[in-house]
């Protein structure tokens, strides 16, 4: 059997859908234009271009982004003041912060101090924490994608053991708690873990996000394993992922594409998160 | 080779004394003395003796503590009217909502009520989410207990595969956090894995607290593994835990007993909460 690619593109366009009938109502009853403010620290080309592709997802939902660009010599303090304008400024619905920040400023600080009712991404320790207790308020966008590619493929989760290649703050850790919280069996692996082989090899589902060429290939999986390749890595022949995909086509029961798999989901779950926001902005608790 | 018996009290005292030294000198140099307050909800036995033997640690220590008992029937704002005054008290340090609340009660809410820097048990959703960021502000006690056995007992975490038998907000999911912002690799196993011991099996080090008597036999463990057993698990020949350390001691490298191994540790880290608190609460940053 040749595993399914479970594409992304449909499920990106069904949650933009679903957010601009939303949006569109939450205007008609509230009278509110939602709007979405992006901070960038220096002029990195790929954020630049990562600003353009979100400011177009906003347009087609009927969000209104505005962007603060500042000089890449921008110091901690100036960077949380600004911070600290556009949480009061009742106009702005959601903050956007643009990571990796500039080495001279502590990220830690400037993250905690965006209003957690209006952090976008989820990465203020208030709605991160909301995953260990199970409220769930605001999900980082790259768990929630998959999330929401599990639920649309209809994937069961209740005692499935999966497996997961990176531990890091913006995918490995929420993505964790995320499962245990739907009772998954989870194995958390990364670049200290010795042959970790040993337990993708027993995993139901297995995500990963390494940034490494081949690393997944038939003998790292279970038979009919479900895998999610997070990685986005640029070669000679365009963007391609952690999974040699011809090599497990035949093992794997479903594998998403790089690219048009995870990555296209992650752009609209910026704007699901952005629909959550505006519930709490117009009187909702947050 | 018979196991190790890593006792907890030695490590608790030790920790017990380390926080009087510290309030004495915070005592002297700001003269302010350290207050927590507990706050009850019914009259639950179990409750009233776990306030008895932390106020015992409380006075051992230095720390005044007070009590706030209220009846059975108490409503969820009610609970948090209270918490509010308490959280705006500059007399009182740490706040302790003793769990689990009766069931008309939404403990989410409450437990979010409480101000993060006056947080003693680390349950509120900014210092859980802490522990998925990195900063570690303060940690749940039982959690902090294992991570105090580990370092007292220098057991090296990066690249080690530690296996968790619990995905509960109180234990496992912050413990599985801990052990990633460690560099170790994780698997949290519970109530739905199936087949859990091919997973312990390969498992460096197990913590345990499943509540289950006899559930960790040899079969289940790798050879010269260092196994915590978190379970309190009363019986009619007193308490016990999970392992069925008999079996076990000739195969494992070192193992916490039930009790007088995890237990007295986690009460003497509501203490070392309480130290990090103070040191907030004279002006260093929450």
């Amino acid at each position: 059997m040749t595993a399914k690619i479970m594409y992304g593109k449909p499920i990106a366009e069904r949650i933009k859908q679903q957010a601009k009938e939303t949006i569109q109502s939450l205007k008609n009853d509230s009278l509110v234009q939602p709007s979405i403010a992006t901070v960038l620290v220096g002029d990195d080309a790929g954020s630049r271009l990562y600003m353009r592709l979100r400011d177009k997802a906003c347009a087609e939902v009927g969000i209104t982004p505005s962007h603060h660009i500042l000089p890449k010599d921008t110091s901690t303090q100036e960077l949380i003041d600004l911070i600290q304008v556009l949480n009061i400024d009742d106009s702005i619905h959601g903050i956007l912060l643009q990571l990796p920040l500039p080495a001279q400023i502590n990220s830690e600080q400037v993250i905690s101090a965006i209003d957690p009712c209006k952090d976008v991404e989820g990465f203020t320790a208030t709605n991160l924490g909301s995953l260990i207790n199970g409220q769930e308020r605001i999900i980082p966008c790259t768990p929630l994608a998959i999330l929401k590619i599990i639920e649309s493929e209809d994937i069961s989760l209740q005692g499935k053991h999966v497996a997961i290649i990176n531990h890091s703050m913006v995918v490995g850790k929420p993505l964790s708690m995320i499962f245990l919280n739907r009772n998954a069996t989870v194995s958390v692996c990364h670049e200290f873990t010795h042959n970790f082989e040993k337990i993708t090899q027993q995993a139901d589902i297995l995500i990963t996000a390494a940034g490494k060429q081949h690393l997944i290939t038939k003998k790292h999986i279970k038979k009919n394993a479900i895998v999610f390749d997070v990685a986005i890595i640029p070669t000679n022949k365009g963007v391609t992922g952690d999974v040699d995909i011809e090599d497990i086509i035949d093992s794997a029961q479903a594998i998403t594409p790089v690219p048009g798999g995870v990555g296209p989901v992650t752009v609209a779950c910026a704007i699901d998160n952005m629909v959550r926001i505006m519930h709490h902005q117009i009187g909702e608790p947050c």
